[in-house]
């Protein structure tokens, strides 16, 4: 970015300083930083700060945090009020309550859903706001339809993501692999660079879809040959049944409790 | 958003209409739009959209273009000036150029990379004002490396993914499969919905590496079954041999010239 030599009058700052902030969220950055370069004082510029986080407060459009001590700074993080993340569930509900959305087999067509980025980010900003509080170094998902997903939510987060492979990819270098029980019972594999995460970790795992949780129970096992700690499952769509999954706590936006082929019904809504 | 009853400063205005702009890139909004939140004038809200736009250029921190008609509003475009894009290219090289990089066999391991949100910004950034005058519908990438750089660039883009499979899922409903020739002469095979795209589209082409380019040409061939046009190949590295690639015209940032396993080391430098 290029030093500004003319000095910013107040509304120009404050766009100024806005347009950082909202451009990478969870980015802490100085007082010193934006005094530097718009060479103004940092009291001024505290102030500035101030009238912006109340700002984004009173127009529910997220928030800005201050951290105080040696690694001080403010960030911005697009949280979202308990009602805007409920009305993230309730249009996700209304789009996948479309009869052209079932597939023969039982299957429910949701690409464009999971490949919309502007729905993404709705929906990464609900997963946001609900580990908020959760310290995260990576965010983990396994290929292919969870990976968006993973992109927008690590960028929300100022994370690195992680995605798990379906087999070694030896050109990654040495791999750990392993076996894990899939969907229908069926053992399938899974596999990650030894060299892909930092030892001692904590990750947020991310998936497009929950039904018995052999997945997310899979990556937490291959997560603990990593000495890894998963602090957090995440996932867009959980299946009603069966109701006691193989992992103990995960969240999920919404709920599917039956797709009727034959009456084409389809039964999903937000979860509690 | 809450709509805003106590009128606001101009400061904060700006401070507003930036936040809503940035966090949305090519997204068009109307003055109206602006006006009926912020209950102010059009002529007021013109004014204010100049001076971001001013500032924006005047920091090289992208752009603000403004659209008139029936479908006029102003939109942000996260555009780089050509040193900034030579910036991008230089650090991804000096990245690179690391022996602890270098993986049996003479591959690259470039996952950090490919999988971290503030650099994968930007090189889609770099892409963005590459391909800023084309008309894209949609960007397409092929699982697995290149989804996250396709994520963000579409986000950036406004407009939504399209991941071609290495095999047909049936979940996804009728799929269109075909083979194309790989790496090393091997026969490979993709796969993608038939609902997944709308015929008469436009397309953009995104990986995160190309060879003789089998790949592109196989998804070139595979969007004529779709009746859609790839209007650009955008690849983050190409090596330099085979000179002559599979397809005519490609964009990439970078050129990989040689990896020397045994003295151990990385040729790569930003491609003209």
């Amino acid at each position: 970015m290029k030093i500004v030599n003319n000095k910013l009058n107040k509304a120009e700052r404050q766009a100024f300083i806005t347009k950082i902030l909202v451009e990478s969220p969870a980015r802490v950055f100085t007082l010193q930083y934006f005094s530097d370069i718009l060479d103004c004082a940092k009291s001024t510029l505290s102030e500035d700060v101030d009238v912006i986080g109340k700002l984004f407060k009173n127009t529910e459009m997220g928030e800005i945090f201050s951290l105080s001590g040696a690694s001080g700074g403010v960030y911005y993080a697009p949280t979202y009020t308990p009602s805007q993340m409920e009305d993230v569930k309730i249009e996700l509900c209304k789009h996948l309550n479309d009869k052209k959305r079932i597939i023969t087999g039982g299957y429910l067509y949701m690409n464009d859903i999971f490949y919309d980025p502007r729905m993404l980010k709705k929906i990464a900003r609900v997963m946001a706001t609900s580990f908020l509080r959760q310290e995260i170094d990576y965010v983990v998902t396994i290929e292919t339809k969870g990976i968006p997903l993973a992109t927008v939510l690590a960028d929300i987060l100022n994370k690195p993501i992680i995605v798990v492979r379906k087999s070694a990819r030896l050109t990654e270098g040495p791999t750990i692999q392993m076996n894990y029980l899939g969907s229908s019972k069926t053992i399938k594999t899974m596999a990650l660079p030894i060299r892909a995460l930092e030892r001692g970790s904590k990750v947020l795992f991310v998936d497009d879809f929950m039904k018995a949780g052999g997945t997310a129970k899979g990556v937490i096992d291959l997560m603990k040959e990593f000495e890894v700690k998963v602090v957090g499952v995440s996932v867009v769509m959980a299946t009603k049944e069966p109701v006691k999954k193989l992992v103990e706590n995960y969240y999920s936006l919404i709920e599917l409790e039956d797709i009727d082929e034959e009456k084409r019904i389809i039964k999903v809504h937000p979860k509690k």
